[in-house]
């Protein structure tokens, strides 16, 4: 039988906590932690679109990634100082700004743009699910926001959906839900799965590490996934129903 | 009924050509088509690996992707003028670096390093799992080269399986093969999937572009991207049998 | 009389928290807040110290600072974004290291490195100098790792002194300590002090941002820092005090 | 007598070979050999000019040199990865510019601006010339393009010459004319000579690499070039002569 | 006793010269020596102002600092090969545009933009100084040429005073004004006093290399670097007041 | 009759004027100016070669170009801070760098390396030409400098010849030599020689800038600048006479 690094079982969660509203100075914010991994997402509004997109009645989300240099257990060089942003880090700002945007409705949103910068205070594996799901705290709260300001229109509903997003493996031919950085790096198959609160997919990004995966197998990771979803939309929307 | 724009069946490839040995200078190439897309794919063999590895007794293997700016339809600034590599350039070179390396033996390589370039002299979508494909026939001959030149032992088998890749898509929820650009622009999803000549998945990279997909959708696409890989397989299979 | 933005007197200082082991990962670590700025601190040991500095028996103190694209009211975009580190972000750095080195004797802490990154999670005026001042505490406590890890003698005595530091300035001609950002807008002269715990100076930079100053004005905000840098002493030992 | 590395006569050019409309993207485009050095070339028209230009009636034509990092023996570093464009591709990007700029009347051409982009697909000496001559080929193109869409008159003449460019050098005191690799590099003096078609010169660049070249041996290269540039310049003819 | 390295006094200042004007092509220029420290600042009027200004009323000066690569005893890596600004080049810069702005009334200076280059051809101790002394010579013939084209009214006073700067530090104990490079490196304490021509201060920034300062020995200091401004305050007036 | 701006005649210098040791701190420098363009030129010696050139008894002289911001007439941007060097400094460093090796026998230089700075105080045209002739100076002291350290041998013989440089052109149809900045911008053809001192030709660079010109217009361009060049190298030898 496998045991997991922390006792849980294999279709458990880390311990979840969202805190709504942690920044005094974002129109949204959250401090999202999944177990050890702490996330801080702030969502920046503004009146107004990028140049390219003037004119056209439609809004904006984007988001951007990163790290602090001593979130994980060995320091690394900031990218401010490397002067580049590494390949890694670019490649997680976008997924997340895909994975928003496929539940924003752009014309609803009206001419105005949301920034979500997702910032890793601390890393334990799942940075990237646990920025997606604290990111669509903040950026209901900047919505929100908008509306309040007249930006938005009264009854628009430029969320079609919500969304979350968890991780999960094979280690020895055993498929898990949730991995911390103990376990991905064991990992075999190590796939990211991002869903609407409806149960649909967004994303699914499989990698097989070690071993091929078949279609078994992929199936097995789709339902544990979905599982762990479904968890996190249950704790979004907890959150947001807080008085703020 | 779907009418595809090149009036193909929904699960055909596009032609697809594999001129090995394209280039007098590497020590493995091929300029391979998918239809108006070509990318050059060169591989590069040095005795020796990074010096992070030395001494490990392993092997390395690595990609770079890029396009020339016209490629496309519409001139792009130089990468190198810009003076840094997006966000695409630098997901689409792990991708394929990530591919190879999951049908290579390290330790069957030996102290060597494998450099794989894949130029998009055109573009015409898919041009990521065209340099997949690609590259895994340059990276064969460069291996061969290297056993010829004694730095690679005689009976050792440093690729285990062949890896090929192509792209799949829901357009006006019909799920269609090989996508080429106009239509991976309509497309709700859009899906890449990497396969080993035995069948197994290497990477399955979902994304939904529109609306969600459900597992059904998902599961008509994996099947028609098992059957491209497996086109795919075969040419590979007949170019590397070829004289050179 | 001048009345403060939030009704503090002259000489009093904003709450003071300090969390000290914030992070699970970093050899010593403080979340320190001055009112509303909350400065995450960590400090990263590594055994030996850069190439330049080998074998002459001397350890290295050095800090690096930054902040979050929302840390402030408007969102700034990310240095590693723009590719290259703005003045003032250097500028804040090399004031960081330079404080904390005033208080290291290098000797004694060996060839060892210690980096310090001070991120401004929120900013409300004093950034610097919440920085140096939970810096200080995040630097004890990466050297009691050190030593207890074996890589600082028993009885060395790396630390000559704590270091702490507030800012100070003057408002249509009144002199007062610890400025938030309203406040330090107006300023007409602005004033950070760096000293020991026991009094002395270690850095001393007044600009004026309107009028100059005379030699009384500069005497009464040293005198005002003098006392700010005391109270936050108290703090600081307070804190190494608490069990961790 | 001195041999030369492939057999051929003093005053002989390699084999040249031109494949116009190499792309289907670009509005001119030329794949040039000139031996075993390829070049592919594309001309971008845009009707339009740079801000600077605006309002004056004339048009811009200018161009970029990249090699792709597999084009000569042992692979380079992509310049987009280095972050920066070295010297050699400078000085070549504008050297090719200049020399089309040298038959272009720019009124004529209108506010239409084309970009000529030179990739090197494989090097063996000469790659600098190789694209000036191909790039002419790519210019006429494009401008037939924008006369056929009505960018520019229709009795207009742009051109108002042809330009073609070849290598010349001194080995072991003996003039020669258009230089591999091989000969390249054992060159004493290093010669660049760009002409019109109606022989007379656009640049003259000429080099001692090892002894300081005189008068006569200057004179001798300038004849070798100038018969060079008129046999190109009839391959030239004959390409854009034939059929598209 | 303390001997100076050069047999001056404690109190004393370099040989100071100011060749003003020493520009043909700058609106204002100066090179001005402290000892062996040159220093060659030019002052570019341009009419207008950034567009972050624009329709303010207001004047913009700001000031860049750079040394040649040679002006030191060992040889730098240029700037702009590195591709980056050191954090020590962007604080003096930094330091120079605050000093002049302080004794600039930009509403007299009416929307005219002013930037100072002051570039140190050799440095030897001092050159942020003499940097700012010498850039208030050329601000004011700069601002006297866009007088005489009647970009700033006639009776318009853009400056409220002069300013000047000088070193002053603390060796085996003891204060003494300007230090050249061999005392400088010496320093327990080094300070950088920027004052007006009138006396006050501008700029004080103290920093204890080695032992950390008190009172007593801060108010030494001041008292010597106001001296040395004070006579730096008597050579600017005499530049100025000579036929240009 | 042709009339030059400065009344000179068509192959007469502008007034040329070598400080040779201009800098108190490099191996070897001179202050050069050909009328109104002024370059400091520094040399800097170093015991010791690059490391890929180790080991083989030869030594290694480069050079580098630059312009200060305001040397011009309208001020331009720092290349530090535009974060990268454009063609045309590239393109005059290497020509410069060039020009002095064609006169250098590395092996009597022996395992030394000499870095050349050519800093642009002032421009007014010939700016590349100035740099090469200011450049021989400052090359052969430092040399000499190594020598009376040891670092040369007493008998070794690193220089071959001298070397210098001037420009020519043509304007309105007429040859001249040595143009300023206003004859620069108006001339249909511009040439740039370096010579030897025995009066051979190291480079040739001619271009057309407005006319293609012909052979005979080319044979007196030639003429013109070997008249130069000659003048040059006796300004030269007379520097380098003169008590130091």
């Amino acid at each position: 039988m496998t045991e997991r690094a922390d006792g849980r079982q294999l279709d458990e969660l880390r311990p979840v906590t969202i805190e709504r509203g942690w920044s005094s100075q974002a129109e949204g914010s959250a401090l999202i932690s999944f177990g050890n991994t702490k996330v801080l997402v702030t969502a920046s509004f503004t009146n107004g679109v990028p140049r390219w997109l003037t004119g056209q009645g439609k809004g904006w989300v984007t988001a951007e990634y990163a790290m602090l240099p001593r979130a994980t257990n060995d320091r690394s060089q900031r990218e401010s100082v490397k002067g580049k942003i590494g390949g890694r880090t670019h490649e997680i700002s976008r997924l997340i700004g895909r994975a928003l945007r496929a539940v924003v409705n752009t014309k609803a949103l009206g001419e105005n743009t949301i920034v979500i910068d997702c910032d890793v205070l601390q890393a334990d594996g799942g940075t990237r699910t646990a920025s997606i799901t604290g990111a669509y705290v903040a950026l209901a709260d900047a919505i929100e926001w908008g509306r309040a300001k007249g930006f938005i229109g009264k009854k628009a509903v430029p969320l079609t959906d919500s969304v979350a997003a968890i991780s999960v493996g094979i280690i020895d031919g055993v498929p898990m839900l949730d991995l911390p950085y103990v376990e991905d790096v064991r990992a075999e198959t190590d796939m990211n799965i991002v869903m609407t609160g409806s149960g649909k997919f967004i994303e699914v990004q499989g990698t097989a590490e070690g071993a091929p995966f078949d279609k078994e197998e992929l199936d097995q990771l789709l339902v544990l996934g979905a599982q762990g979803c479904a968890e996190l939309t249950t704790q979004q929307t907890a959150a947001l129903a807080a008085e703020k």
